[in-house]
């Protein structure tokens, strides 16, 4: 396999091309057989499970419990909570059949499970002892996908959803508040995504909510991709499912709703955040390897510095890093390095004979923005903790700066089409369904959110003129 | 609610009873609304999170890598071996509508993946440098159950399913024995269940494999659960897959693999293996609570017990064990005790206002078999790991016991016969098909398998008095 095999298309040629061939050729995903459907190889696999165990123990210590619902849902139950049906039933997959025989009522594959768990909560909940309920699930979710794109739009792809119960408004938004800060941070300190979060207009909502609120990233073509969603379902499900509860004052009451989701699509955020003409560059804290070691030399040399990297990586795995040895002498340092840079390891540490006889390594941040450094082998394990730190606080700066350039605020309807065909709009709106359809058929740019912590201000909507909502600037663009 | 409510049927009256009352009472499962699907409440998702974690570490340091395959499967990869298919047709679930259309090619919810994982091994696999090929996936799973039992046979259920492919018989045969350890290490280490690991017989191999090893314990009742399997397929899904490598003499070889299991089902033999009238007894290395911390007392009194009580859970969770304090003062120190009896916690520490001023604390193991013992306030917290680790051995210990006592050497039919109504039974077996349908025809036992360790001896078959198979002892029982 050659260079040519493995290089992607640059980005600034063919955004899209190049994601599309860089998920196949750093052996991320393939293709599967059913319609839009991913396998997700063991490295794109160990990128989510990180990302899991990370928001897993987040969820845990903010008093969340998980469980397991039901895969198939009877196809009444989506019928119960009318724009959840309707937001959903282009998408669904019904099995029709099963044990050799024709259902008497079809079965939905979960697209996401308020309904079942809405059912299972109004068994669970009677008095206001039982409340607040949290729950999590970490599942797969079907929906059928027409324009499918890896990790970004598949049929099926892998999640968790939190839905908890609540006395009142006030303690459910809190919830609802609670997740979207939980995501927030997920992005921002492991994954090194500056995302926005925000609140998302009334044509944007989730099916059957009543406030949706988001975490918006900026990708390396200026387009928008929504992370992950919070919602507030007020008392809608609780209605449809009969979720009450009995107050301290002996009253029936309604249970507030939340339900907010993380999906495997924030892969497809930190490739399109971080990546680069040579392929993935993955911020070390979600790193399936944060170090790969490269031994270089023939014969007996190469024996004594493939050694010495195998020590080495035993002695960073000792200090927690993610240390791998690549021993593949049959391919030559520079594919290996090409590979390594391909498949977006944040360090590289070279190590050749004559490195070996001074008692160096080589090192190579993986933006190569440091050039080659050499470094002392003897405390290249307990000084790597720090390097890929700082590597980590790069990337999100980097990827600070990047939004920062690519957010223009805008008063005029010339700028915003502009400042919307290479990154993101600030822009006063005035709130109407009608207008941002307009604005939409006009510019293919959407509100992506009414960000939480924008300065208040009011004026004219930049598109129709009228006088604008929300009291603060909502952010468009492009998306995913 | 009252005592009554909570108790369940004893064991020697019904133990099918005593298992479906305990399973929803202990708020392990509910019963989902599709046919035979279940509901895992969190505090069952915790026991299944505990074992998973310890399943995935030695899957994980024995060289293979976790990766996740799509959910539905085209018909027509299911017909490609065929007595996997046959196998497999009566519990299939299927999806012939999805996207609000009629789909060309149903698919299948899948039932196990050797199917679609071969498709793609043999994408992925092209010289003998890419094997061993060694993958692992956690997912959900569904199988039509028209006898559902919660854990036992459900429609839906979550397992992790191993798929390798080897270059040769005897490298596959090692991985489909390693495999076979980690399970018989997982089942004894930390469930505490002294599972029998052998092989099936041919009557009870597979579907398409060659080969199939199972772990098998003893319930309660005499009954045994198959907890495990691991199978050799031979060379079986590498011809209906094409899973081919180019060797190192250059020639095109079919591959060898294999696949393994082990399910939510672990969760029923944990259950069954241990739990008594009162309830679940839950080995301390999967529990969610090790241990619970009863105040007692009330009005300021018992504000003080409460404080000590959660001073005592810090240090029981500095010291690594899960403890948990009983915060419900409206319910009586008797309710509360028979509360964690039902659900099974190792030890229950009872804190009261005498015990506060002796500076001691009384401690039960869930089994009461070392009556109440008044312990150190101060010590507790230290003592407590080696508590739990006595525990568990006294669990795996009684268990084993349990297993000796009721499992019988037998050369005749009539002692066969009586043995299997309340256990098992060691026999000499011809080995033909025949004999074992008579045999279960007539006993409703079935061959579990052929131990591992059993010594070699041969004889006449305690059925037909035909020479005898395996060239060793056969282990027969009831079953679930």
């Amino acid at each position: 396999m050659g260079r040519d095999e493995r290089g992607v298309t640059p980005q600034g040629e063919d955004f899209s091309a190049w994601y599309n061939e860089l998920v196949a050729k750093a052996q991320l995903v393939d293709r599967g057989p059913a319609k839009g459907t991913m396998v997700i190889r063991p490295y794109g696999y160990r990128l989510w499970e990180l990302l899991q165990g990370e928001l897993d123990r987040r969820i845990k210590d903010t008093g969340h419990e998980n469980a397991y619902f039901p895969l198939l849902i009877p196809e009444s139950y989506l019928r119960r909570e009318a724009e959840h049906v309707e937001g959903f039933s282009p998408e669904l997959a019904v099995v029709t059949h099963a044990g050799g025989k024709e259902l008497e009522e079809p079965l939905i594959v979960r697209p996401t499970s308020e309904t079942i768990i809405g059912e299972m909560m109004a068994k669970w909940v009677s008095s206001h002892r039982d409340l607040p309920l949290l729950l999590n699930q970490w599942a797969n979710v079907v929906r059928w996908e027409l324009r499918p794109r890896m990790f970004l739009r598949t049929t099926e792809f892998l999640w968790q959803e939190g839905h908890t119960a609540h006395a009142d408004e006030a303690d459910a938004m809190r919830e609802t508040m609670l997740a979207l800060d939980l995501y927030t941070e997920v992005a921002r300190d492991i994954a090194a995504l500056p995302v926005v979060p925000g609140e998302k207009t009334a044509g944007e909502r989730f099916a059957g909510a009543v406030r949706t609120f988001t975490i918006e990233g900026m990708m390396r073509d200026g387009k928008a991709l929504q992370a992950g969603t919070s919602h507030y379902m007020g008392t809608n499900f609780a209605k449809a499912f009969d979720i009450q509860y009995t107050s301290e004052a002996g009253r029936l009451e309604l249970c507030h709703t939340t339900s907010w989701g993380m999906s495997t699509r924030m892969i497809g955020g930190v490739i399109m955040t971080h990546g680069d003409d040579k392929g993935l560059v993955l911020p070390p804290r979600l790193a399936p390897y944060q170090v790969v070691i490269v031994p270089i030399g023939r014969g007996g040399q190469g024996e004594q510095t493939l050694a010495a990297a195998r020590d080495l990586a035993v002695r960073l795995k000792a200090v927690g890093v993610r240390a791998h040895v690549d021993d593949r002498p049959q391919l030559s340092p520079g594919f290996r390095f090409n590979d390594w840079e391909l498949r977006g390891v944040p360090v590289r540490l070279e190590l050749g004979p004559r490195d070996l006889e001074s008692g160096s390594v080589v090192m190579v941040r993986r933006l190569g923005d440091e050039g080659k450094q050499t470094i002392s082998l003897a405390s290249a394990a307990e000084d790597m903790p720090a390097v890929l730190e700082a590597f980590q606080a790069f990337l999100l700066k980097r990827a600070t700066d990047f939004r920062h350039a690519h957010t223009t605020t805008v008063d005029t309807w010339d700028s915003f089409t502009e400042a919307v065909t290479s990154g993101w709009a600030s822009a006063l709106h005035c709130g109407e369904p009608a207008c941002e359809n307009d604005i939409k058929a006009k510019s293919a740019a959407t509100p992506r959110c009414v960000p939480l912590d924008a300065a208040r201000e009011t004026g004219s909507c930049v598109h129709c003129g009228a006088p604008s909502a929300y009291g603060k600037r909502v952010i468009f663009g492009r998306s995913y």
